[in-house]
């Protein structure tokens, strides 16, 4: 793992209002001076798991080796979950043990889970409400100054993992769900590119609420303006848009919704 | 004060839609390319300088000893109110004099006070509409490369100071008031663990808006998902919370409002 | 063009909600670990190119020589608009070839315009939806480390413009329009102070929806609180404004309207 200079990310529900974002870095600063650090969205919704984990999983195959990612999204904040490092072969997670890292780290890419008890390396006042700056700053503030991960407490394998919703297949059908609207309205699902390598692209239907689209299009601007799409996005998975438009307003399908794609 | 490498922290009213942040860092980086800026808050209310202030002195004790902390809520820019250099035992705070700075810089941490005349340090044009571009950017960055505090215009000690609302005591009942909403819709209100003190943290009665809360809770995790509670936030001020939940939204007491707390 | 250290500067109509603009700079710092980052802003309107090319404009000359500025708001990813370079005496300007960069660079100022074409200095796969991944962080990240911009690809001068709004001259009369409504509800017109030296600034008059100004004022605090005042802002640019207050709400005039001066 590339060891200097380091980068820490930074994913959490904390918005940017009220200056806890800024708390974290100057915690980080205090302890190492020179270490970068990335925002990767402080947007997500106040407690929502899910959606941390699976923005997380989108981004850390696009950060160099060794980057150590804080994520916090933790409703279980002073109770017994417990903090965490996730060890992989490319990346250090810092965060609770509720399911928000298991997304990102599925149990073949895990070496190491690293439970947190060391308070040397916290701050010397622990809350019961804030260990985003009590603990997971400070933590990976001293890993990315070289301490080692077995340093901070007992080593193990196990986590808290995520249920993700699953993708059903039939032999003429597969019906998956809306995991996330963009920031664009872009409605994305969780069906991949494999999970449509059996449909002819061309000729497939997708049904999503009161639609049905006909074949998958290579890009947004492939389609009139306003017209609803559906495409294999940016991470691969299958995306519902409108040019130009939010396909979320349009549509009006929210988080859950079933899509379902037939092949004629 | 620790020299290097130097941290410029920015808390401003501007948004983060227009540039007018990014023009700040650029303007920084021109002057000291290797100073680390971090963000703490550019979505303070516009011309709220007390909520400005609030988050000011949440936030200080949390970056390292040296770190420069330029704010900017600034409704009297181009009137007389003079721009300011505050100089504490850790730390240095630019910007306007009008109370914004005052809050995380009680009477007995004030060092010095520097009103900012040499314009050499400023941009060569001064608008009357955009100090934080024109003279407290570039004062922080010369700051940040070791210019001293006193090269920048006449010292004194004396600054413009907020009016705090504050804690009425009588021997079984204090009376505080709402000072914030968090991005949470947690209620925080102005009431200390060292107001608390003559109180029984487990019997104790918050009054505030529609409801009564008994007895102070260690978490938010420790009351049932949607419930009210009443503890000690990570600033150590009584807050209000709904478990999972926007105590905000479910109470509808505005900033102002009263919280009564009595021994029963 | 100054050449250590770097910064790159980040504008686009990603929102910072879903994770992209952190992907942009994982990816910038795994290919440059030491530039410097600076986001202008990622809250331009989805497709506004215009808006995002009024705010590049508004913020190059406040950054160093040298800077690199990655402008992304773009419909047409994965048609045939091209991704280009272009290099001004004192910026280099990345993003898609759809009017973005155009306002910032006017044709006066264009050195030169790179064809980006070189697929090694792009991401291995390049997506047909997320080009500022792909394509225009990388490319910008080799540039900071000393890539020649003539090796990204064909070098030519030209590039699409974007129509401007204009303003009209008669002898006693100008008008102009409205091109941004600000974060504190300021109106801002395509008017100039150069528009504005035929007329009298005590005595002029400024007609902009339901209201006429007299004369402009100097600061935003030189007139009582809630009054409505025109003056020029910190862009040299006129400017309609309400003390303490949103000339947008309080008007009610969306971009595009017309603002007329007279000289009485």
């Amino acid at each position: 793992m590339a060891s200097t200079p380091r980068i820490i990310s930074l994913l959490t529900d904390f918005g940017t209002q009220d200056g806890f974002v800024g708390i974290l870095k100057g915690v980080i600063l205090g302890i190492n001076p020179s270490v970068s650090i990335v925002d990767l969205s402080h947007e997500v919704q106040p407690q929502d798991i899910l959606m941390g984990a699976l923005i997380l999983r989108s981004a850390i195959a696009f950060f160099p080796p060794g980057t150590i990612h804080v994520a916090v999204v933790d409703p279980g904040v002073g109770s017994t979950r417990r903090p965490i490092i996730v060890e992989t072969a490319t990346a250090l997670l810092v965060g609770p043990d509720n399911g928000l890292l298991s997304v990102a780290a599925p149990p073949e890419s895990v070496q190491r889970v690293i439970y947190l008890t060391k308070s040397r390396y916290f701050l010397p006042h622990v809350s019961h409400t804030f260990h985003g700056r009590d603990i997971f700053a400070p933590v990976a503030a001293h890993l990315s100054r070289g301490v080692f991960p077995e340093d901070f407490g007992p080593v193990g394998t196990t986590m808290e993992r995520l249920a993700l919703p699953v993708v059903a297949h039939t032999p003429h059908q597969i019906t998956g769900s809306v995991i996330a609207l963009d920031r664009f309205g872009n409605i994305v699902t969780n069906i991949t590119a494999a999970d449509l390598l059996p449909f002819p692209m061309e000729s497939l239907s997708v049904s999503i609420g009161p639609v049905q689209i006909h074949g998958l299009a290579s890009t947004y601007a492939s389609v009139p303006v306003g017209a609803v799409t559906a495409l294999l996005n940016s991470w691969g998975m299958l995306e519902i848009a409108v040019r130009n438009g939010s396909a979320a307003q349009q549509l009006g399908v929210p988080r859950g919704s079933a899509v379902v794609i037939t092949d004629q």
